[in-house]
C-alpha cells in the first residue's frame, strides 16, 4: 500500500507537511524490500546490548520494577551517572543536574520545545544528522546551518563563521560533536571560545555528546562539561545507544544547569513522563560495568575505520579522511550529483545499505555515509560490492 | 535544594515557563518527603505487571531484541493490535493504521505536534488529567474546555456545548472516555453526533482511549473506532499502561486513518524514533494473552469502586457518584474550596495521598481524585483516615 497517495480528512500543519522524510529512511525502507540487503544505514552497532545489562533489565522486572518513577528519573541511576560522569569531567556533577529521558531523540525533542518558537533560531554546523534540525523546525524555528570543511588532516569548523551566524534571535548553538555524520570532533579551544561567546551572548549551547566514548584517541572526546560551571548555559545531551550497544531501549539524559531542571522535569512529564523504570535500573548497572565493554567496542569499531579508509582511500573516485569519532565514514565520490539516487542503485543492483549524504542537509551532497561499526567480513564484503560500482 | 529559586543562564520561552506544574506531582512531591504515605494519588494499577508478560521481555532481551526498529513499531505488534482491536470494533481494523508510540503521553504528544500551532484551538471537557492541555499550550494553541456536569446518575456531557464551543480554528476535539478523572463514559450516540460534527467541519477527534477495557458494565467502553471509517479524522490513542498494568514500560498506540500514517511516522521519528523494541515484543504476549488478566483486574477494581462508594456516599460532606469507567472516584466535598492545601493536609496530618481537584482544570475544584486500585485492607485504612480529616 503507497500510504504517501492517501490524503488525510482533516488538516495537518503546514509546517509538518513540509518537514523532509528521512532519506536515510528512504533507502532503507526500499532496500528492506529487496531482501538480502547488508545494512550500513543506519548509525548502530552490530552486536546486541551484552548480556549482563540485559540480565539486569531481567532481574528489575522479576524484582516488580514496572511501576511509574519520578519525572527526572530512578534516582539510583542519577546517581550512577553523576557518579560516572565525574572522574570523565573533571569536575563534580551532582545527580541534580541530571534528567533520565526516553532517547537521545527525546532529549533533542524536549530542549526545543524548551527554547524555540517562532521567529527564533538555531545555529548548527553542517552536514548533520537530519533530526536535529527537524525538531526545530517542528516548533516554527529556523534551522542555520554553518558548512563544515573536509581537508587533508580531517573535518574542520570555522568557529569565526558559526558565531557570526548568530543574531539577537538565536536561542541555541546546537554543536554534536564527535559529528554524526562526519567524525569531526570539536576541539577543546573552540569549545573554550564557543562557550565564552555563549555567556556574553546569553545564547544556550545544546551539546549532542551521544558518540562522546567513541574516540579513537583517549578515553572521551572533549565536553562542554568538562568546562562548564553548573550555572552556565550549556545543555549536554547524552544517550546509552552507543556507548553501550542499547539502541532498542530508547533511553538518554540530559545533565543541565540547575535553574533549567524544573523545566525539563515539566517536559519529560509532558513528553513520555519518564524513560522505562525497569530498563533505567539496567542503566544503572550499564554505567557502573560497561567500561570493559565500551574499550573492547571501540577497538573493533577502529579496526573497521582503518580498513574502510586503506581500501576508498586507494580509490581514485573517493576522497576519504579518517574520523576522529563517531562509527561513520563520510566520503565524496568524485561525480557523484545524486546521492539518493546512488545509494538507491547500490542497494538494488548490489545488496549494501548506505545512508545519502544529502539526508545530512547542506554539505553532504556529494558524500556517502558508512556506519563501520560492523566485522571485517561483512565490511570487505561490501566493500567489494562499492567498489565495483565506483567502477 | 529547593529548584524553583533557580535562575536559568539563559532565555527559555515564556509560553513554557508558564505551564502549570502538575499539582498531582506537587501533593506527590510533598507527600513522598514525608514517608510512610499511602499513595492513592497517581493513575496506576496496584500490582506489578504480570508474570507472563515480564518473561517475555525477558526472553526478547536474550534473542537479542536490542536494536532499533521501524518507525511505525514492530511489525508483529502492530498485526497483534490489529487483532485485537478488529472483534473488539466490530470492523477490520487494518496493521497499516496502527502507529507504536512510546507512552500514551507521547501519543498525545505526537499528535499535538501534528495539528496543533499558534491561532488554532482544540476543545475538550474538563474536568481532564492536566498533560492533555499542556500539549496543546507547548505548541502555543489555545485550549477551550466545556464543563461535565455532576447529576445523581454521573457525570454528564452537553454535547451541544461542546460543538458549540468549536469555531473555524478548532483543529481538534480532545475526548477522553472513560474519563480522568470523573469516570464519565461519551454513550455511542453522543460519538455519532461528534462525528458527524466532525466529518461535517473538518475537524478531528482525538479520542483518548487509554481506559477502554477499565468499565464495569461490557467488555469495553464504546470507542470512536467502532463507528469511523479508515478515512474518518479520527485519531484513537491507547496505551499498555493501563489495560495490562505496564505503567512503567512507556508504551501506546496511535490508530489513525491511512492520510495521517506517514505524518506519525514521521513525528513518531522525530520524537523517541520508536518505543523500545524489546518491550514492544513483549507487548505481543500482553495483547494476546491478556484477556484472562483484564477480566481479574476489572473485577478487582471494581470490588474497590464499591467499597469507597459505599462508605463516602454515607458521609453528609461528600458528593459522589459512581463512575462508569476507568479507576477513579472523582467526589466532592462540601465547604472544601482549596483541594490543593486539603490534599497537602491529609498528607501530612493523616499520611493519605489523594489528587487535589484542581489540578485537573475548569470544574475541578472543590473534588479530590482517589485512585482505588488498590486492595479493600488499604482503601478501607485510607478511607478511615479520610473520614477523620472530614469530620
Amino acid at each position: 500500500m503507497d500510504l504517501t497517495t492517501q490524503i488525510p480528512p482533516a488538516d495537518i500543519r503546514p509546517g509538518i507537511l513540509r518537514l523532509d522524510d528521512s532519506r536515510i529512511r528512504e533507502v532503507a525502507h526500499y532496500g528492506m524490500k529487496l531482501g538480502g540487503v547488508v545494512p550500513l544505514w543506519f548509525g548502530e552497532p552490530d552486536e546486541p546490548t551484552p548480556a549482563f545489562i540485559c540480565e539486569a533489565a531481567a532481574e528489575a522486572l522479576r524484582q516488580g520494577h514496572t511501576f511509574y518513577t519520578e519525572s527526572a528519573g530512578v534516582p539510583e541511576l542519577r546517581a550512577a551517572l553523576a557518579e560516572y560522569l565525574t572522574p570523565l569531567c573533571g569536575r563534580t556533577i551532582s545527580p541534580e543536574r541530571i534528567v533520565i529521558t526516553a532517547s537521545g531523540m527525546n532529549a533533542i525533542q524536549i530542549v526545543m520545545q524548551s527554547l524555540v518558537d517562532a521567529g527564533t533560531n538555531v545555529v548548527t554546523t553542517s552536514p548533520l544528522w537530519p533530526n536535529c534540525s527537524e525538531t526545530v523546525r517542528i516548533m516554527g524555528g529556523e534551522v542555520r546551518p554553518v558548512l563544515l570543511s573536509m581537508g587533508n588532516d580531517g573535518w574542520q569548523l570555522d568557529i569565526e563563521r558559526l558565531m557570526d551566524a548568530c543574531n539577537g534571535n538565536t536561542r541555541a548553538l546546537f554543536i554534536n560533536s564527535p559529528n554524526n555524520p562526519t567524525g569531526w570532533v570539536m576541539p577543546r579551544d573552540q569549545q573554550q571560545a564557543l562557550l565564552d561567546f555563549a555567556r556574553e551572548k546569553g545564547i544556550w549551547i545544546i551539546a549532542d555528546e551521544v558518540y562522546d566514548r567513541m574516540v579513537f584517541e583517549g578515553k572521551r572526546a572533549p565536553s562542554f562539561l568538562d568546562i562548564a560551571s553548573e550555572d552556565d548555559p550549556v545543555l549536554a545531551l547524552n544517550s546509552f545507544s552507543k556507548s553501550w550497544s542499547m539502541t532498542g531501549w530508547r533511553m538518554g539524559w540530559i545533565t543541565a544547569p540547575l535553574g533549567m531542571i524544573p523545566t525539563l522535569l515539566k517536559m519529560n512529564e509532558f513528553n513520555t513522563a519518564s524513560a522505562s523504570t525497569f530498563a533505567q535500573h539496567a542503566g544503572v548497572v550499564a554505567v557502573k560495568q560497561g567500561e570493559p565493554f565500551i574499550a573492547r567496542s571501540v577497538a573493533r569499531y577502529k579496526q573497521g575505520r582503518d580498513l574502510v579508509y586503506d581500501r576508498l582511500s586507494q580509490h581514485p573516485r573517493v576522497r576519504i579522511v579518517q574520523p576522529k569519532g563517531a562509527f561513520y565514514h563520510f566520503f565524496a565520490v568524485d561525480g557523484m550529483t545524486d546521492s539518493l539516487d546512488f545509494a538507491k542503485r547500490l542497494v538494488a543492483e548490489h545488496r549494501v545499505g548506505l545512508a545519502p549524504g544529502s539526508a545530512f542537509g547542506p554539505g553532504g551532497e556529494g558524500h556517502l555515509r558508512l556506519c563501520f561499526a560492523n566485522s571485517p567480513e561483512i565490511l570487505n564484503h561490501c566493500l567489494d560490492r562499492i567498489e565495483t560500482m565506483l567502477g
